[in-house]
């Protein structure tokens, strides 16, 4: 595994959970005779689904055991039907049945952000419009839920604080005016980064626009609303439709012509998805 | 806050957490010309809900700047209505807004848990049967949530591998009979440790019992299966049913006498509680 | 290696010990011409012991340096006569001598205890009273002298403060009763741990079983006493006689009929086991 | 507490020692009703003894729980009677009961070695010999230990490998002759380091007097051969005996001149000095 | 002190340092009489400079003791003459001396920055260029280095590889034309992050320019090839003038037109600043 | 990789130095459609340099991803021209273009370190003088730098302030006089390390040559001065000239007849030596 920052991440997040499971280790597989004897054992997907999270899956047996082996057999999101074995794990008994929990927990979890987010993705067929996850993820979960959402169709909003400018209500309020606003934040940021500016109505967009926002968010927006802030802007910046978008009225509020829609549900009420690990032989 | 191992867990994850979200600064905020200024938040309740993960939530904004000070205007496990004000928390107001969505995401998650696990709790309601949680848990967040279901008036089953002794199939598989299953593992575990055993009929019930196991899960049975394996056991050892248990299926398994029903649903399929963060005077 | 938590544990322990006794470097080895050369080294017993703690001694070598190979000659829990070789190091010399002390720091003091624990096993032969260490360890080392003691025929008490519960004189008065004290633990702890009551007479005894104890600790009594206890229990509780029992006193306590005896001495008391690292061919 | 590099390390052994003891929690402390009252307890020695390690213990408690408060009775080094109180400590009754073991099990350990190196001292009394102890520490103890030996009246040798040089007989071997030895480390250390050779008869005593050697080990020689050695040296290097010493020989060794007695037995061998903590009112 | 990532960043860093001096202990401050006594010491410019780094100064001394307490006289930023108390420091006199070092080796390494950045910014006044800086920082120093610039009168540019897209040489090569490594790089980057080109001639910036680079990077061009370049870009695209510049090129450089100028003189070739700790009273 | 203390504090810095670059990702070589093929690359020198650092260099590219392999082509403390291949390395494109600045970053600092000791070296040729290094490193670099400086052929005084007793004028003050200062430090440090005392004038080096220091710093002394000290001190210490000594005036010193010349400048003012990075058949 690559030392990144990222990576480093993960094997922590990986290390809490099986420390929280291991403890002072398995009392049920260290009495196995057979604890030590190489085994097989699927994951079988037990719904249609989109996958995501297997490389992860995997870390967890070769975090808890280097001599686990660890083979796709099916692509970060791929769509698959009922009954499918979307990887083989092979190792000791022992190690294969304690990362058992662990990795199932990851697998469906990110699986079932995969599948909710292809499911949006598809409602929005053919519009041009791109749909944007938010950063409202499961702590610590962050890259690995921004990877379920690319998996799903979607695209990545900023990873965090520190790549995007959001200048908000709260914002706009502490530093008097929009044109204020935009003006501070572009005087610290690098060249690289772009302002997002927050908007309700029609005036705070004309603002933005005057004050140099590259992006604009329109927020809980009428479709009529946006529809003339969309003609107003012009493609003078970039516009994203955001507000408790639900797969019912994503499409609606993307055909108002917006770059962008963003949806929080997609990382923080995707159901599980039904994934289950077979030992062969048993 | 105390140095336990389990609130050095909780310190890693939310250091995980803030630092994916902050990574290299909070370019919006740290461009306010009041950052500096104390402001104060409220922590509002947008729909009925159970609180679980206050404390939780203050640890981020206290661990992201130790000057901010919130205090809880409701107790852990309180159920509130729409509207009611959770906690307050002051503090900087760059540091507010910095920590704002982290601390978010961990309370809308765990506030949720707790929530839904009121709801079976009260679907329970004079069966005498405790409600118990699982090992199904969000990866690095098995004591948080664990307390949410607590929160929600719920008990925990074991918190891993290490404090309890579960024999399944393929442990069972793997030692060729139940009661050398149990046997092997009775020799290896601290006499302080149960031992449970998975079982699927009867006949396993009372090989279960035979070896001297002191809890007996009831797997998948039907209702019948259920009340002949309780008379059966007749208090020789205690019994649990599982198997994807819902609220409309929970309390017919819990009248069929068993001491313990489990539900992996509380802690994997809880929707997000509706909380928000509200700046006062804004 | 796995990286459970136990083996991150041992990992941080040994880097510890690394890292107080190489600092900023072996000044002595590093300016031997031939350093880098391949040797072997031999743990050689300069007395009859009992072996424990091979694999950390070599997990000494394998951290200092990976390339370092390590080949044990007997078991854990070998029962060897002086002069008898425990295992085999190859390396680059510097490695080998920069890591000979830690590692035999670790292996003499563990194959000390396994030493020990053998000689009040042996005491205890045919009482079918089984011997349990305590928790009177060496802070750090809990998991490997436990391992230690089982290396010696010993078995174990709990792990540690989260995998049992052990209700003392303390916990009593603040509790008011022992049936309190055991119901307030009962509601808070998983199915599959079981109470244990420290017990100073009979009177505690028949208060601990009337609570529903599992397991009753006889703290310091006289054998009389201690014989009425386990005629007064009766199989409906396991018994422990405690209280600085020796390898005078250890086979009287275990004739009294108890189930277990525990001996803090096993950890805290037993001396080094004689052991020294000698290179081939100097 | 410092973040000095010592105060990191002994942060971390005490975090080990804390986590392989608590877990995911003290079960039985956790359900008294009164665990979050103040409580007050004594360490109290059982047995004339002299004290070290009460730093170390009070820092248990704060490491577990800041709000604890340890105030030292007696000083680092003092000798005290059965009965003495060496230190109080406050806190929650949850908090004191949950660090007692952990805190115990540093500071009878330390006291232990404290007070055997008091008495090897004694022994020295008058001779002008500086008793010094060694590398065979247990691991992650160094710094600990050889406080208390100095809390017991004794010297320290160099603390690890990084502040000082000892040639062996490997080291000779490896580089030819004792002069090639000294001269090749001479090369490499910074000018502030010396250069001890450990030394099996006269003629290895000369070479290394010859080499430039600042310290000369003599190493299981007779107290003839000292003595011959002692005259032989003359003041041009500083000379330690070593060698198996114990309270029977360690004096007589001295009387041959040598400017140092090495024991290992101070650190590796000394008994568990018996302490208790007393709760009051209970 | 934050536990943002940043300044877990810096504890790290400070604490390597202080590490890599302290390692067992300050031999000669231990052994002081009046090491506990608190003292006061001052940090003088001898020279005229440019302060950046107070703050961090400040921390390696409350790191390696809580009890120090630092007072800036002077503000980040701030030019200062020869002789001027740039900050006064009180605390235990060990903690002082031990400290030293480790502060003055920062404070003068990021002090020598910010009094170099101040150079070439006034060299460039009036010009309306924006003064940046590279990534060519000393590795662990780029948020520290980043900020002495600032503290100098120049901007940043990005911070690193995450927060905006540079394509260069290689990535054109690899994309096989400008088009299409924009293209590329557009698709997988949040709509918050700007891309930049490193163009060496004309055509390469019409390429960059038809691409929609946010920013365009004049590489090592001539004065002429610049300024056609900025006609050529008149506005549609941000423009940097990059490679070597010097104090005796860059203003040169800034009229030509571009709207930044970049050097990595100002964090890989600053010399330190003259700066002392001066003890009172002594 | 070792896992010594040494090796662990190189880890943790490189790392920091990957983490500030990469931060959550390189969005510019991820977009790269052959990132994943391997490619070949030289460090090359553009400027006649000693070298120092390779090693680090080729940790930066195999922490990242251990798939990387570096050979070097010359040895550490090499003198090259203009042009020579350093090393090469070969590994993912991708790879290779994320780990490139932070490389260099590392290798170009420690060869300007290695290329000025090289100089110093050169200019004390002939004398019998050792060039020493200070403890004015950058924080952090503390083994690299001295490990730099003796590939340029200095060598190094104490690595800090744990392996060698420095007593100026603070610790003169106040421990009364020189004589006490010695005494009280010499009872407090292992017989392994010497005493150096930093001395003014020639009173001072007589009392420190009492006191039985076994170095002597002659502290911006002038020449006359030095060789007075010298003589007085007739070998019965050994001599080290101090104080802003640069190339022009150290040779001078040097012939006073001191054992060593300490200078700062080495490792707080070396320029970078100039080094790139070229990927082949690009």
């Amino acid at each position: 595994m690559k030392t990144t920052p990222i990576t480093a991440h993960l094997a922590t997040l990986i290390d809490l959970a099986l420390g929280e499971d291991l403890g002072t280790g398995d009392l049920t597989s260290q009495a196995l005779p057979n604890r030590e004897q190489k085994a097989v054992a699927n994951f079988v997907a037990r719904e249609p689904l989109v996958v995501s999270g297997l490389s992860v899956a995997a870390l967890v047996f070769t975090r808890l055991d280097p001599s686990c082996q660890i083979k796709a057999q099916v692509a970060e999101g791929s769509r698959v039907k009922k009954g499918a074995v979307l990887a083989r794990v092979e190792g000791p008994l022992g190690s294969l049945l304690s990362a058992e929990r662990c990795a199932l927990n990851f697998l469906r979890h990110l699986s079932g952000i995969a599948t909710l987010t292809r499911r949006y993705h598809q409602t929005l067929s053919g519009t041009g419009c791109t749909l944007l996850d938010t950063r409202k993820t499961t702590p610590g979960f962050r890259a690995l839920e921004k990877a379920a959402v690319r998996a799903g169709g979607g695209a990545n909003h900023r990873m965090g604080l520190f790549d995007g400018v959001m200048i908000k209500d709260n914002h706009i309020a502490a530093s008097q005016s929009i044109r204020q606003a935009v003006s501070a934040a572009r005087k610290q940021i690098p060249p690289t980064v772009k302002i997002e500016v927050e908007c309700d109505n029609l005036k705070q967009v004309r603002a933005a626009l005057a004050a140099g926002a590259e992006l604009i968010m329109l927020d809980n927006m009428s479709h009529a609303q946006m529809r003339k802030a969309v003609a107003l802007i012009a493609g003078r910046a970039q516009t994203e439709a955001s507000g408790n978008l639900t797969l019912a009225t994503v499409r609606a509020a993307a055909e108002c012509g917006v770059d962008f829609v963003s949806v929080g549900a997609l990382t923080h009420s995707a159901p599980n998805a039904d994934i289950a690990l077979d030992l062969q032989g048993s």
